[in-house]
């Protein structure tokens, strides 16, 4: 007897084998009376979505390998949930690699979960990776990539990310609208992808508002709490002061609204204050700090299930890849 | 000496170097006779795959299983990274399953470990396990396992901890010299371990100090925010009035300090906090929350060693299984 797949549901029930697939991995975006449907013909069929048979076929295992920059970064961490969250219910384990913004050990990484022939492979790439030649070797050796937040462009593979400069954008037009007039930037590594992004959208928004961009006012600096509160620091020092501040993301906002306050400034009165990601924290500090909503959890879902869908629909699926742009609304609190 | 390679020993074989790795990684794929011809030239050769000679020789992967209740939970996020840490240096990957505090899903997770022959395992127990058969399946099945934070107590396995009755203890005695006297401890779960130790720290603080030990005021509940914010919300609504909050730890304090916040109340003049833990939020909120500094990346480094170790030890190194204590200080900030 010929082994059922999920082609087969989906043609028995006239729908598609991603929403199958969807709704077996109990993904919220389906109608809860398709799932149940789904599951009274998976159980007619006796279809097995114990995904063995697939890694057996390929000469894989049933392995996800996740590399991300830093696993205990509330961001990452709840991506990490997400992706975790699909796996499981689609009968899939998570190898979790970190890359500490490493390009060397990110490649190592890589060739790691190579060798531990993985069924696909999900990244969020270090802030010093320039060179695809890793990734391509993954998609060379037939193993489905999807890269999420962080891509590497140059490759044309699948994604799952939001719209960094329009996000951008909404905040700083957001602050120039409440009555900012010298709102300085944070912004992060030069060479990373999605920071560029956030710096034009900083950018767009001051030239829309016809206010002028002032070099000054762009620091470059990392991702940590540590480098906000070095950049604040050094702006304090140098007696240049902004009425506000767009941060590239919630830690670099933490920082320098510690900063801040240890000088003694009034926040959102002195100056106000934005982050990006709508980590737990910006909710928590007294004033809340105002910020992009950056879908982690569904985010490390949404990537895990369009990965899982290119494993068990084999190579054709991986000709088209896609890109998925999450929304991410701007949540309005008191430091702005 | 010319180090030995893959294609040395193809060489030597006469098969091809793709055929001598599979061999290696024990692919199905690959005959049985030829897997032992490949072991056999590899010990001639005094290969050394690093740490694939060990995993050949039991018949394991280099993967190291992690079971956590909760991935995006701060304190285990920062474990999982000490995890990482360590393994990547001794070539090791991790994977990363989480329970979501389900004794179901622990169970199926420690199932889909051993399934994968995974090297060795690390847990922290879900707040619903009370049964212990699964992992003695691993250790039945030779698997190295040591536990972390949360230990199931009955069998005789290494773990790594901390003294949670003594840190709690230190945290209320705290409390009483500075002089509050009517403390509520938010407990958490009545089933884990864990917070039985931390109840029982609290209420020999308690005794020590001469003071009563008052039903009303050690309230059970979960482990999350939201169980601080409801059972601070209960206090308040039965007008029980304690002037200081013990909880079982971070994430309970902060729901309680949300709660007493909105209350209008002051912290700590009107009522005092203590948590356990020290994620990273309790030193941002405003006031900070006073707690325990638990060694959460140190926990994970330490248990990865350990576990390690018994890996390329063999079997003898399960016998005696260890303890090892890691130091928990208390932070003292300015909720208390």
């Amino acid at each position: 007897m010929k082994h059922t797949t999920i082609k087969d549901i989906a043609k028995k029930l006239g729908i598609s084998a991603s929403t199958v697939s969807r709704a077996l991995s109990d993904n919220p975006d389906i109608k809860e009376e398709t799932k149940k449907l789904v599951r009274k013909v998976v159980k007619q069929f006796n279809y097995k979505p114990n995904p063995i048979a697939q890694s057996l076929k390929n000469n894989r295992t049933t392995i996800i390998g996740v590399i991300v920059p830093e696993i205990k970064h509330d961001f990452f961490a709840s991506v990490i949930s997400g992706i975790e969250e699909v796996a499981y219910h689609s009968g899939y384990t998570i190898i979790v690699c970190q890359s500490n913004e490493s390009f060397e050990r990110e490649v190592l990484n890589t060739n790691s979960l190579i060798q531990q022939r993985v069924a696909g492979i999900l990244v969020s790439i270090s802030q010093e990776t320039k060179n695809g030649d890793h990734f391509r070797n993954v998609m060379n050796g037939g193993i489905p990539l999807v890269f999420f937040d962080r891509a590497y462009e140059k490759i044309p593979a699948s994604k799952v990310v939001i719209d960094d400069e329009k996000s951008a954008g909404d905040a700083v037009s957001y602050l120039i609208n409440k009555g900012y007039k010298k709102i300085a930037h944070f912004a992060g590594p030069k060479s990373l992808e999605i920071c560029k992004r956030r710096r034009n959208g900083y950018i767009n928004a001051l030239k829309k508002a016809g206010l002028t961009v002032s070099k000054e006012l762009v620091l470059y600096g990392g991702l940590h709490e540590s480098d906000g509160y070095k950049l604040m620091d050094k702006l304090l020092k140098e007696n240049i002061k902004p009425d506000a501040i767009f941060a590239v993301n919630d830690p670099v906002a933490i920082g320098a609204f510690q900063r801040i306050k240890e000088a003694g400034l009034k926040i959102p009165g002195d100056i106000g204050i934005v982050g990006f990601s709508n980590n737990k924290i910006t909710s928590l500090v007294d004033p809340g700090i105002t910020t992009i909503d950056q879908p982690s959890f569904e985010m490390g879902r949404k990537a895990a299930e369009i990965l899982i869908e290119m494993i068990e629909n084999g190579k054709g699926s991986m000709k088209k890849p896609k890109k998925i742009v999450l929304d991410a609304g701007l949540v309005i609190r008191n430091s702005t």
